[in-house]
C-alpha cells in the first residue's frame, strides 16, 4: 500500500523506538528504511489509572516515542518521523503483559487455554512541530502527534497441561505479552483471529499504513 | 503444540510434496524436519466437475502427495508421511489460483479490493498402510490418507488504481493464488482475517498440527 510513497518516506529519517524485533521485521518486510532506537521510558504506568487498556497501551507506546523524539532533537540527526507502540493483552477485563518467569508464561496460557482474548496495540507516530511533511492531529510540547490503536481477537486451542509445559520450555514465552509468540511454535496454538494478525504480532500493519498514506498522499502537500 | 510428540516426528521421514517457499518456512518454523520434493502432478483438474472448490483443493493435493508418495516408495528411501497442500481462492462462486501475468494480478486484486473472500487450502497425509505409526481414514492403493480442508476469510481494503499497480509492480503477485502474498508488502492490504493466519500464507497449521497430534499420541500406540 505504501508503494507510490515509498520513496519519498525512504528519504526522510523514521525512528522506531522500540526493541522488539517483531516489529523491526514487519517494518523491513514492506521496504521501509528506518533506525532502532530504543525508549529509555521506563514501563511503569499505573494500569488503574486507565479505563480501557487501549489507553494503557497508547500512553505507554506516546511515553516511549516521545523519550526518543526528545532525546534525537537535540542530537545532530533528529528523527523526522518516530514510531512508538506498545501491545498489552486483555481477558475479561484483566490486562496481561510480558510473563515475569516461566510459572507466569504458563498462568496465562492456561487462562487463554480453550477461549478467546484480545490483544491491543497502541501506536504513536511523532514528528518535530517544524517538520514540512507531516502534521499530526494533536501537539506536545515541540511535537506533532498522531495515535490509533487496533484490537485483534485470538482464539486459542485447548490446551493440555503436558503441550503448555512444553511449549514454556521453548524458552518463546519470554518478552512477549501474553506469553506466546504467534509467528513460530505458539501459531500452533492459535485456531484462529479475527483482525489483523501484525496486531498480534506487535504492530497493526495495515492502520499504520493507512495513517502514513494519509500523510504523505494529501493533495495540499 | 506438536512439542512433546516433535522427537518422535523427527526421527521419521516426512517428506513435503510441495515447491512453496511459505510452506517449507511455516513447516521449519515449529522445528519440523522434512525434505521437500515437489509433485510432478500437472495441476489440471476440471474445476467445473467440483461442487465446491475445498473439493477442488483437496482433490489437487491429494494428486500431489500421492505422485511423490508412489515414486519414493519404489526408491531405496520411501516417506513414512507425505504431506500435500494446495491452495485456492473463491469470491462470490468464483474460483482463483495463481495469476499468469501482471493484467491478471492487477484484475484479482480489483475484484478483491473492498471487500472479502476466502482463502482454502486442502491438506492431504498420505502413508505406506504398512506404517505403524500412522493410519489415515481412508484407503487408496497401497497408502493410508488423511484429509482435511481450512478456509479463512480476508478482508481487504479498498484499493486505488495506483495502490494496486504498484503493488504488482514489486513482483509479488506471481506464483501466489490471489496474486497476494500477506506475509509481505501484500500484508498492507489486508485490513483484517477471520480464521487461521498460516492458511492465508497457504498451509492451515493449527489443523495439521491437531491430526499430528491425534495420530502420535493416541493411546492405542
Amino acid at each position: 500500500m505504501l508503494q507510490p510513497v515509498l520513496h519519498q518516506l525512504n528519504s526522510q529519517r523514521l525512528v522506531l523506538a522500540s526493541g522488539s524485533p517483531r516489529r523491526k521485521q514487519i517494518l523491513e518486510n514492506i521496504g521501509l528504511k528506518f533506525d532502532v532506537i530504543p525508549s529509555n521510558f521506563e514501563e511503569n504506568l499505573d494500569k488503574s489509572s486507565f479505563k480501557h487498556p487501549a489507553d494503557y497501551a497508547r500512553e505507554t507506546a506516546k511515553r516511549k516515542a516521545l523519550e526518543v523524539a526528545k532525546r534525537l532533537q537535540g542530537s545532530d540527526n533528529p528523527a523526522d518521523l518516530v514510531i512508538g507502540a506498545d501491545t498489552v493483552i486483555t481477558q475479561d477485563d484483566m490486562l496481561f503483559e510480558k510473563p515475569s518467569n516461566k510459572e507466569h508464561a504458563r498462568e496465562m496460557l492456561t487462562k487463554f487455554s480453550g477461549g478467546s482474548h484480545f490483544v491491543c496495540t497502541g501506536v504513536i507516530l511523532v514528528a518535530p512541530k517544524a517538520s514540512k511533511v507531516y502534521k499530526g492531529t494533536q501537539s506536545i510540547d515541540d511535537f506533532s502527534i498522531t495515535e490509533f490503536d487496533s484490537r485483534t481477537e485470538v482464539f486459542m486451542s485447548k490446551l493440555s497441561q503436558e503441550v503448555i509445559d512444553a511449549y514454556v520450555e521453548t524458552g518463546e514465552s519470554f518478552d512477549k505479552a501474553g506469553g506466546y509468540g504467534i509467528q513460530a511454535v505458539g501459531g500452533t496454538l492459535i485456531e484462529g483471529i479475527k483482525g489483523d494478525y501484525f496486531n498480534v504480532m506487535g504492530f497493526p500493519l495495515h492502520k499504520f499504513c493507512v495513517e502514513l498514506m494519509k500523510i504523505y498522499n494529501r493533495p495540499d502537500k
